[in-house]
């Protein structure tokens, strides 16, 4: 076994608010890439119904924790709650987060009125800077998976797409792009610092209204001229 | 000969502002498509180079004119001109444009500082929806190709993309759709209202960013999941 792959399998990956369509999804392909994943919630109870159904894929890379433990155990957290409680969840438990901890917000601000997707408006300008400006110092940050359709993770689909990660440093996205690079069919792209989120959101809702106008379900983006 | 195809030759295609890259690029691809283009400038003698410079290619579908004779003489126009030129070129000449006429907008917002790009800051949201505030009302305004490369459009490689179209009318979209269409390469996409143009120009501004950080020269999209 190589250094490469001992730190892979060690690497200690925890879902925030895992147990919705995206979560159990993201948990899923986590686990199929080789990761070990915890998936919380603030229920401890519906924590371990998702990992139960899960359970067939590989029963000892996959544990429950309710989302405090996920937090205190784990130095690589996805943000799968739904925006809203986004600011709530960080707050309730941010004492608990590990030193130089990466949280990996994959939320996406929008509301349906009527059935129509729309941007919720962000007084930083994106859901990841409103996110930032409530996360403890000591957690790096960064966005990803925000433009690839929940119901598609959710699937066996293929992903077959690039995703666009940001991120408050260098560090933060490169972390970030080797987790997200083993995930089959997805292809990580740096874009850059944290300001990108305003247009990975308008992306997703880009994307969801092509959704409903072409009568689809898995509208995402591939990048044509970067190989 | 075809109704089509006779509708197809004989629209009046024009180009304002047309002498740049991306003027003289799309020019070149439209004739290609089997359209009659008239390229117009603020100088018809600068029209008239771009003419000659491109005359290899079909000679009697390529004419050169002033904005104001473009403006005047053409059902459908392309805005092509420096952004900030934009709302200048189009109350100069107000006046000429044909009742029904279409304006399609590809200027893209964007100002370089040090060498990055940015975003020009729009009261309205977009440059779209800037220039539709300064139309007349009897001329329709759908905005595309702003996601493409000018030096692609101006290159003979494949476009090989998809393209976002937005519109302030169903008709525009697909009027605008239809041409473009045409396009060998190309995938026209109908993303909705002017509105959209808020995405659309921030999506240029990640493509030019993604250029630089992995320097490439043709960063442009393809929608995964829409066939």
């Amino acid at each position: 076994m190589t250094d490469r792959s001992l730190s892979h399998s060690n690497l200690a990956i925890g879902l925030i608010g895992g147990t919705g369509k995206e979560g159990a999804g993201l948990a899923r392909r986590l686990v199929q890439a080789g990761y070990a994943v915890t998936i919380g919630s603030r229920s401890i109870e519906r924590a371990e119904t998702t990992v139960d159904q899960l359970r067939g894929i590989a029963p000892n890379r996959l544990r429950a924790a309710d989302n405090r433990g996920v937090i205190a155990g784990c130095d690589v957290l996805f943000l799968c709650v739904p925006f809203l409680h986004a600011v709530t969840t960080i707050s309730e438990h941010r004492d608990q987060f590990r030193p130089g901890a990466l949280l990996i917000d994959v939320t996406v601000p929008v509301s349906f009125d009527g059935g129509r997707p729309n941007l919720v408006d962000v007084p930083e300008g994106s859901a990841t800077e409103h996110i930032r400006r409530h996360l403890p110092e000591r957690v790096s940050l960064a966005a990803a998976l925000k433009t690839i359709p929940a119901s598609l993770l959710a699937s066996s689909e293929p992903l077959d797409c690039d995703d666009f990660v940001c991120g408050s440093s260098n560090e933060a996205r490169d972390r970030a792009i080797a987790i997200l690079a083993r995930i089959r069919g997805l292809r990580p792209i740096d874009v850059g610092g944290l300001e990108e989120a305003r247009t990975l959101e308008r992306m997703t809702v880009l994307a969801i209204r092509l959704n409903r106008r072409y009568k689809i379900h898995g509208a995402r983006f591939r990048v044509v001229g970067l190989d």
